[in-house]
């Protein structure tokens, strides 16, 4: 329903850190964000890759940073991307002063696995020189020895490792930090966000890792990325799929715009058919969704199968299409406005659909 | 991680509704359904599709009964299916009753929609006496007029119309009723189904109505049912895609999965892959999947590609698998019990996986 939003999603206040041109927590829009697949090193396959996950709707992207092959293509990486890049640094904290010194806008790095406090110190004089912040990555596999030993693989054992690694870095007198706290099991990444911001106010990156394969994990990072969406927490949130990140990047938004948080092209409603249906509704649906591909117009679109709850669904919806046996009934905003031949009904929707973004643009 | 849930999920207290030998509510294990969408007087096709959807998981199955020619095929729809049959009825309170007579376990109807309260009562009556439950559905599409013209097409106005036609019920004398408060819009679903079971103890079933075609339905389902899950809303749930209603099962029994509330098959768990990755991880994930496919041990699988989060998240799993360049490491409960090549490691890990489940049995 165009009506929108029932349900007050009262954000978490968090502060406002700076990627480049956006912006992550502060009470700015939820950014989505997606990481390469590619060989880093690769700086002509991986520059495609970021591309097309931008045109998707990535807002930042990701590369992963395993050697200082990988550092120095950063510098051609940035120059041809539109979005903000973020490093991926595991162990090595001279990759991470390569890639800040390449001009990414973003370091991931987790103090406690790079080695001493004065390397910690020198990251993060980096980062402050550069005027860019880091994401410390609290994963459920890759807890500290002695956390996992108290605490066990837990929620509260990944608080107690974010809090720890954060601590690490404001030692070291820098506080624009993005906090992540991820693990494979849906509930314990709910319970671990939970917990977490009631006790820092750094902005939350959202995601399950390790989430599977397309479908499954695109399931449980829509379970669990939106729980927590629904209860106020998050700032930027990252699908991980085993797969095409562009995917991801499709998820994401679908997951902000199930929220009614953020829309990126039409919601198009349609009814999962029954008995009473007539016409060959998933082919008109898929028809309607190629129709619109392109379409980056933020509106609501109803297709429906039969008389039941076909025109009280079209009438909530900014545009609808209400399929009878043989014919289609047209609607905006509530209003019949044509009743069409059933060999014509999608391309008078599309029609409708354009002229309506028009008309609000 | 197979720690399994650390959130408490409280589950709301409801009335137990028994349906054949399936009860909803009352603290029951929530309950998985899914629709035909076939045309229920094709008796053959329709018993075919209804097996393939109580294979797949499904626990009950609605059938939707346009017709009298329909109706008087849920006889040999109900004599032919394993698991007990729902029949979907508007308007005409006469096909409820050739429905029941016909031997459904379950009848969804709306009193306001069949007239008179006259007919109402015969309804009640005749489920009465066959000791089957009504589902009252309300859907945002069509609210009463008056309901729509008070409090429009709210959480608010479902609510109010769920109350309505369930004392309808309730002068008829009868109280075995399942509620359902459906829209397209997931915070409107959400919010409506929060107030609701604030009001009433009836068990609820859960769904995000006209939710789209597979992917797009799939997500926002994922967010609407699995919201609710998480604040222990819900004796049964119902995914609605406009295709393959097989597709419906599955998603339910994933999204159960991942709360941890109920499982079917292996958990896998597998990383996005990024530039650290040196196998074909999609690949490898995907023929573990078909490998498994069949499996129906609830265990959880990690199929990891590289060596930073890798082990950690293997180790975590009940059986796991990280791919390191040219070898596989294969982990049952946290211990390294193999160290295989590459070419070897897929079917080393669904072995593993069998033998596993045998131990457990």
């Amino acid at each position: 329903m165009h009506s929108g939003t029932e349900v007050p999603l009262p954000r978490r206040m968090t502060r406002a850190v700076d990627v480049g041109a956006v912006t992550i927590g502060g009470g700015n829009s939820i950014v989505v964000q997606s990481m390469t697949n590619t060989d880093t090193r690769d700086a002509s396959s991986t520059s495609h890759q970021i591309n097309r996950l931008a045109e998707a709707g990535a807002e930042l992207v990701r590369v992963a940073v395993p050697d200082m092959e990988a550092a120095e293509t950063l510098r051609q990486l940035c120059s041809e991307s539109s979005v903000p890049l973020v490093a991926d640094i595991h162990f090595d904290h001279r990759l991470a002063l390569a890639a800040i010194s390449a001009g990414v806008s973003k370091v991931r790095i987790n103090p406690g696995n790079i080695g001493s406090q004065s390397r910690v110190r020198e990251v993060a004089a980096a980062a402050a020189g550069a005027d860019i912040p880091i994401r410390v990555g609290v994963n459920a596999g890759s807890l500290p020895h002695d956390i996992r030993e108290k605490y066990g693989v837990s929620a509260r054992g990944m608080v107690e490792t974010a809090l720890r690694e954060t601590q690490a870095l404001t030692r070291a007198g820098f506080s624009s930090v993005v906090l992540s706290l991820k693990a494979s099991d849906v509930p314990t990444t709910i319970a671990a966000n939970q917990l977490m911001s009631g006790r820092a106010d750094h902005p939350l990156h959202l995601g399950i890792t390790e989430a599977g394969a397309e479908w499954r994990g695109t399931i449980k990072s829509s379970v669990g990325i939106g729980y927590l969406l629904g209860q106020g927490i998050g700032d930027t949130i990252r699908v991980s799929l085993t797969g095409d990140p562009v995917q991801e990047v499709r998820a994401a938004w679908e997951i902000l715009s199930a929220w009614n948080l953020r829309r990126r092209g039409p919601n198009i409603v349609s009814c999962p058919t029954c008995g009473r249906c007539t016409v060959d509704l998933p082919a008109i649906v898929r028809e309607v969704e190629r129709g619109l591909s392109a379409c980056t117009i933020p509106l609501t679109v109803a297709v429906m199968g039969c008389e039941v709850n076909g025109p009280g669904e079209a009438r909530e919806a900014d545009v609808g299409l209400a399929c009878g046996r043989g014919v289609g009934l047209l609607m905006r905003e509530g209003e019949v406005v044509d009743r069409v031949n059933e060999n014509e009904m999608v391309q008078a929707l599309l029609a409708l659909v354009w002229a309506y973004g028009e008309r609000k643009e």
